[in-house]
């Protein structure tokens, strides 16, 4: 865990948030880098809704992604990133607009192959679940 | 094939298109309803880098969820709606802001059970392919 890093100049407001992220509506409830565990909550927006007025899919895991992402990038070195090479989501229940909670693990943190898992709660009911890989890589050298 | 489900309707203008659709600026580029195959066009916003200035990968799930459920709801007849139960995504390549092509097709269409493929490009490069499972559902009987 570096305080230099991006994920960690962005907390303390020297860096902005990333755009997809305030897109989501995302706010930090809890982080523990040294467990490699975070807390988040979502703004789930109409925007986001499909034929049916219910949150589409695709945008829980855009959530869920946006959760476990950041449960590792507060572990990385300075100028480390760790793009996702795999995301995996099962739908367990149909989700509104309004907040959605969110918490996040590293499961396995390897020398660049890290695993993760997550969820995503509304109104204490699990919505949806995921496991993810992904990379760490520098930024020198690209994704 | 229904003319008069949902997503035809929305396609004769008859309904809105999904605010999820529309924020994915979602452009229809070929259906072929018989065949179970679908092409479309997203532009991929500023609003959805991640901190490295590339699409957040979850935001290339949603235009994967929302390239395949179009190819399984131009299928569905009047009433039918079809939750994703679960979506798999592998990321290839890291993209941009701007335009991505999305193909998506019907693997298998089962009594209930559907199983359904996609992929994303940018600038003829793949990007990102995925996999959902997804469930035959009345609208009646909600998600």
């Amino acid at each position: 865990m570096d305080k230099n890093n991006f994920f960690w100049q962005i907390q303390n407001g020297a860096l902005p948030p990333p755009p997809a992220a305030a897109t989501l509506g995302i706010r930090f409830t809890a982080i523990d880098g040294a467990a490699g565990t975070i807390e988040v909550e979502f703004q789930a927006r109409p925007e986001f809704t499909n034929p049916a007025g219910n949150i589409q899919g695709g945008f829980l895991a855009a959530m869920l992604d946006d959760c476990m992402g950041p449960a590792l990038a507060a572990t990385l070195a300075a100028g480390e990133f760790a793009p996702t090479l795999n995301l995996n989501v099962a739908y367990q229940r149909a989700a509104r607009v309004g907040l959605i909670q969110g918490k996040a693990r590293i499961v396995k943190r390897g020398k660049d192959i890290c695993f993760l898992a997550g969820e995503l709660y509304q109104d204490d009911c699990l919505i949806a679940t995921a496991t993810a890989t992904a990379m760490v890589r520098s930024l020198a050298t690209g994704v």
